[in-house]
Protein backbone atom coordinates (compact mmCIF):
# COMPACT_ATOMS: atom_id res chain seq x y z
CA UNK A 1 0.00 0.00 0.00
CA UNK A 2 1.29 3.49 -0.79
CA UNK A 3 1.48 6.04 1.67
CA UNK A 4 -0.12 9.45 1.84
CA UNK A 5 2.15 12.06 1.65
CA UNK A 6 1.93 15.64 2.53
CA UNK A 7 4.23 17.38 -0.14
CA UNK A 8 3.72 21.16 1.45
CA UNK A 9 5.04 19.64 4.42
CA UNK A 10 8.08 17.65 2.35
CA UNK A 11 8.75 20.94 0.48
CA UNK A 12 9.01 22.62 4.00
CA UNK A 13 11.55 20.57 5.05
CA UNK A 14 14.00 20.91 2.25
CA UNK A 15 17.04 22.76 2.75
CA UNK A 16 18.26 23.39 -0.93
CA UNK A 17 16.73 25.80 -3.59
CA UNK A 18 15.61 23.78 -7.29
CA UNK A 19 16.60 20.26 -5.76
CA UNK A 20 13.46 18.71 -6.26
CA UNK A 21 12.44 15.26 -4.17
CA UNK A 22 10.15 12.63 -5.65
CA UNK A 23 7.24 12.05 -3.08
CA UNK A 24 5.28 9.66 -5.02
CA UNK A 25 5.34 7.79 -8.20
CA UNK A 26 1.81 8.17 -10.34
CA UNK A 27 2.71 5.24 -13.31
CA UNK A 28 5.90 6.37 -15.57
CA UNK A 29 5.48 9.88 -13.64
CA UNK A 30 7.19 11.25 -10.48
CA UNK A 31 5.35 13.34 -8.43
CA UNK A 32 8.26 15.71 -6.76
CA UNK A 33 8.02 18.95 -4.49
CA UNK A 34 10.96 21.83 -4.72
CA UNK A 35 11.38 24.63 -2.73
CA UNK A 36 12.81 27.23 -5.34
CA UNK A 37 13.97 30.96 -4.98
CA UNK A 38 15.25 32.91 -7.83
CA UNK A 39 15.47 32.18 -11.43
CA UNK A 40 16.36 28.59 -12.56
CA UNK A 41 17.14 27.91 -16.64
CA UNK A 42 16.02 28.40 -19.40
CA UNK A 43 15.17 24.84 -21.14
CA UNK A 44 12.40 22.75 -22.41
CA UNK A 45 11.48 19.43 -22.26
CA UNK A 46 10.45 17.66 -25.54
CA UNK A 47 8.81 14.68 -24.94
CA UNK A 48 7.01 15.68 -22.05
CA UNK A 49 4.52 17.88 -20.47
CA UNK A 50 5.13 19.28 -16.99
CA UNK A 51 2.96 20.29 -14.22
CA UNK A 52 3.36 22.47 -11.79
CA UNK A 53 1.33 23.01 -8.83
CA UNK A 54 2.12 25.98 -6.60
CA UNK A 55 2.35 25.01 -2.60
CA UNK A 56 3.15 27.75 -1.11
CA UNK A 57 3.95 31.69 -2.70
CA UNK A 58 4.16 33.14 -5.76
CA UNK A 59 5.95 31.58 -9.48
CA UNK A 60 6.60 33.20 -12.45
CA UNK A 61 7.03 30.89 -15.49
CA UNK A 62 8.68 33.17 -18.43
CA UNK A 63 8.01 31.88 -21.74
CA UNK A 64 8.88 33.01 -25.23
CA UNK A 65 5.39 34.22 -25.93
CA UNK A 66 4.91 36.13 -22.20
CA UNK A 67 4.88 34.60 -18.81
CA UNK A 68 2.57 33.70 -16.32
CA UNK A 69 2.24 34.56 -12.58
CA UNK A 70 1.24 31.44 -10.62
CA UNK A 71 0.31 31.89 -6.85
CA UNK A 72 -0.43 29.54 -4.40
CA UNK A 73 -3.54 27.09 -5.09
CA UNK A 74 -2.45 27.67 -8.65
CA UNK A 75 -1.60 24.72 -11.14
CA UNK A 76 -0.04 25.42 -14.94
CA UNK A 77 1.39 22.97 -17.37
CA UNK A 78 4.09 23.44 -19.45
CA UNK A 79 3.67 21.99 -22.99
CA UNK A 80 6.26 19.65 -24.12
CA UNK A 81 8.59 21.46 -26.70
CA UNK A 82 8.05 24.77 -24.87
CA UNK A 83 11.46 26.61 -23.56
CA UNK A 84 10.31 28.01 -20.08
CA UNK A 85 12.06 29.41 -17.56
CA UNK A 86 11.34 29.28 -13.66
CA UNK A 87 11.66 32.96 -11.18
CA UNK A 88 10.26 33.09 -7.75
CA UNK A 89 11.03 36.75 -6.41
CA UNK A 90 10.76 35.13 -3.12
CA UNK A 91 10.53 31.61 -1.70
CA UNK A 92 7.85 29.43 -3.36
CA UNK A 93 7.32 25.65 -3.43
CA UNK A 94 6.10 24.13 -5.76
CA UNK A 95 4.45 20.59 -6.69
CA UNK A 96 5.42 18.79 -10.04
CA UNK A 97 4.27 16.21 -11.61
CA UNK A 98 6.43 14.86 -14.48
CA UNK A 99 7.61 11.66 -16.97
CA UNK A 100 10.01 9.74 -14.96
CA UNK A 101 12.26 10.05 -18.50
CA UNK A 102 11.99 13.98 -18.11
CA UNK A 103 15.10 15.84 -16.88
CA UNK A 104 14.45 19.05 -15.02
CA UNK A 105 16.46 21.01 -16.35
CA UNK A 106 15.45 19.49 -20.05
CA UNK A 107 18.51 19.44 -22.32
CA UNK A 108 20.59 21.62 -20.81
CA UNK A 109 22.91 20.98 -18.38
CA UNK A 110 23.72 23.16 -15.43
CA UNK A 111 25.01 23.64 -12.60
CA UNK A 112 21.17 23.77 -11.31
CA UNK A 113 20.79 19.94 -12.55
CA UNK A 114 20.34 17.38 -10.27
CA UNK A 115 20.42 13.79 -11.00
CA UNK A 116 17.55 11.71 -10.63
CA UNK A 117 19.20 9.41 -8.21
CA UNK A 118 19.49 12.92 -5.90
CA UNK A 119 15.78 13.34 -6.57
CA UNK A 120 15.17 9.88 -5.34
CA UNK A 121 16.38 10.52 -2.16
CA UNK A 122 13.99 9.20 1.16
CA UNK A 123 12.06 12.26 2.37
CA UNK B 1 0.05 28.68 -24.78
CA UNK B 2 -2.36 26.72 -22.13
CA UNK B 3 -4.04 28.77 -19.31
CA UNK B 4 -2.90 28.72 -15.34
CA UNK B 5 -6.02 27.17 -13.29
CA UNK B 6 -6.96 27.15 -9.79
CA UNK B 7 -8.37 23.70 -9.48
CA UNK B 8 -9.59 24.57 -5.48
CA UNK B 9 -11.48 27.45 -7.47
CA UNK B 10 -12.85 25.39 -10.36
CA UNK B 11 -14.29 22.60 -6.87
CA UNK B 12 -15.63 25.41 -5.09
CA UNK B 13 -18.01 26.08 -8.48
CA UNK B 14 -19.37 22.61 -9.13
CA UNK B 15 -22.67 22.02 -8.13
CA UNK B 16 -23.14 18.21 -8.07
CA UNK B 17 -21.05 15.91 -5.95
CA UNK B 18 -19.02 12.66 -7.48
CA UNK B 19 -19.14 14.61 -11.21
CA UNK B 20 -15.35 15.15 -11.70
CA UNK B 21 -14.73 17.97 -14.11
CA UNK B 22 -11.34 18.31 -16.37
CA UNK B 23 -9.08 21.39 -15.98
CA UNK B 24 -6.22 20.64 -17.38
CA UNK B 25 -4.33 17.84 -19.58
CA UNK B 26 -0.76 17.01 -19.31
CA UNK B 27 0.35 13.96 -21.48
CA UNK B 28 -1.82 11.33 -21.63
CA UNK B 29 -3.51 12.43 -18.21
CA UNK B 30 -6.02 14.75 -16.99
CA UNK B 31 -6.37 16.97 -14.14
CA UNK B 32 -9.76 16.59 -12.98
CA UNK B 33 -11.65 18.45 -9.83
CA UNK B 34 -14.06 17.14 -7.91
CA UNK B 35 -16.53 18.06 -5.03
CA UNK B 36 -17.44 14.65 -3.16
CA UNK B 37 -19.82 14.12 0.32
CA UNK B 38 -20.68 10.93 1.21
CA UNK B 39 -19.81 7.37 -0.12
CA UNK B 40 -18.65 6.61 -3.94
CA UNK B 41 -18.32 3.08 -4.93
CA UNK B 42 -15.73 0.39 -4.56
CA UNK B 43 -14.12 0.24 -7.65
CA UNK B 44 -10.57 -0.50 -8.79
CA UNK B 45 -8.67 0.83 -12.34
CA UNK B 46 -6.64 -2.32 -13.68
CA UNK B 47 -4.47 -0.43 -15.73
CA UNK B 48 -3.88 2.89 -14.18
CA UNK B 49 -2.85 4.76 -10.97
CA UNK B 50 -5.20 7.56 -9.55
CA UNK B 51 -3.52 10.25 -7.60
CA UNK B 52 -5.70 12.57 -4.97
CA UNK B 53 -4.78 15.48 -3.93
CA UNK B 54 -7.08 16.92 -1.27
CA UNK B 55 -7.36 20.97 -1.43
CA UNK B 56 -10.06 21.42 0.97
CA UNK B 57 -11.34 19.17 3.97
CA UNK B 58 -10.92 15.42 4.37
CA UNK B 59 -11.49 12.45 2.39
CA UNK B 60 -11.16 8.46 3.72
CA UNK B 61 -10.21 5.85 0.68
CA UNK B 62 -11.14 2.79 2.26
CA UNK B 63 -8.88 -0.47 0.88
CA UNK B 64 -9.23 -3.64 1.19
CA UNK B 65 -6.11 -3.79 3.38
CA UNK B 66 -7.56 -0.86 5.49
CA UNK B 67 -8.24 2.83 4.98
CA UNK B 68 -6.35 5.95 4.59
CA UNK B 69 -7.11 9.36 6.19
CA UNK B 70 -6.50 12.56 4.30
CA UNK B 71 -6.75 16.05 5.09
CA UNK B 72 -6.38 19.15 2.90
CA UNK B 73 -2.67 19.66 1.67
CA UNK B 74 -2.19 15.39 1.61
CA UNK B 75 -1.65 13.48 -1.57
CA UNK B 76 -2.26 9.80 -1.72
CA UNK B 77 -1.82 7.46 -4.88
CA UNK B 78 -3.96 4.68 -5.58
CA UNK B 79 -2.07 2.04 -7.39
CA UNK B 80 -3.76 0.27 -10.44
CA UNK B 81 -5.78 -2.60 -9.66
CA UNK B 82 -6.23 -2.11 -5.99
CA UNK B 83 -10.39 -1.86 -5.15
CA UNK B 84 -11.22 1.38 -3.40
CA UNK B 85 -13.74 3.39 -1.78
CA UNK B 86 -13.42 7.09 -1.25
CA UNK B 87 -15.61 8.62 1.58
CA UNK B 88 -16.23 11.99 2.26
CA UNK B 89 -18.33 12.27 5.84
CA UNK B 90 -18.29 16.31 5.25
CA UNK B 91 -18.02 17.91 1.71
CA UNK B 92 -14.23 17.97 -0.10
CA UNK B 93 -12.57 19.23 -2.53
CA UNK B 94 -10.52 17.02 -4.29
CA UNK B 95 -7.62 17.43 -7.66
CA UNK B 96 -7.36 13.82 -9.12
CA UNK B 97 -4.99 12.68 -11.91
CA UNK B 98 -5.74 10.13 -13.88
CA UNK B 99 -4.97 8.34 -17.23
CA UNK B 100 -7.57 9.68 -20.09
CA UNK B 101 -8.40 5.99 -20.66
CA UNK B 102 -9.45 5.90 -16.79
CA UNK B 103 -13.27 5.42 -15.83
CA UNK B 104 -13.90 6.96 -12.45
CA UNK B 105 -15.80 4.53 -11.75
CA UNK B 106 -13.51 1.83 -12.79
CA UNK B 107 -15.00 -1.53 -14.15
CA UNK B 108 -18.13 -1.07 -12.52
CA UNK B 109 -20.87 1.16 -13.85
CA UNK B 110 -23.29 3.08 -10.65
CA UNK B 111 -25.97 6.16 -10.78
CA UNK B 112 -22.36 7.76 -9.89
CA UNK B 113 -20.72 6.94 -12.94
CA UNK B 114 -20.07 10.39 -15.66
CA UNK B 115 -19.04 10.42 -18.92
CA UNK B 116 -16.15 11.78 -19.85
CA UNK B 117 -17.73 14.01 -22.69
CA UNK B 118 -19.56 15.30 -19.09
CA UNK B 119 -16.35 15.63 -17.19
CA UNK B 120 -14.66 17.28 -20.23
CA UNK B 121 -17.56 20.66 -20.02
CA UNK B 122 -15.95 23.82 -19.77
CA UNK B 123 -15.35 24.54 -16.27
Amino acid sequence: MSKPVSPGSVAATLTEYWSPRVVAELDDSYVKVAKVKGTFTWHAHDQEDELFFILKGRLRIELESGAVELSAGDAYVVPRGVRHNPVADEECHVMLIERKTTLHTGSVTTDRTRSLEDQLRPI
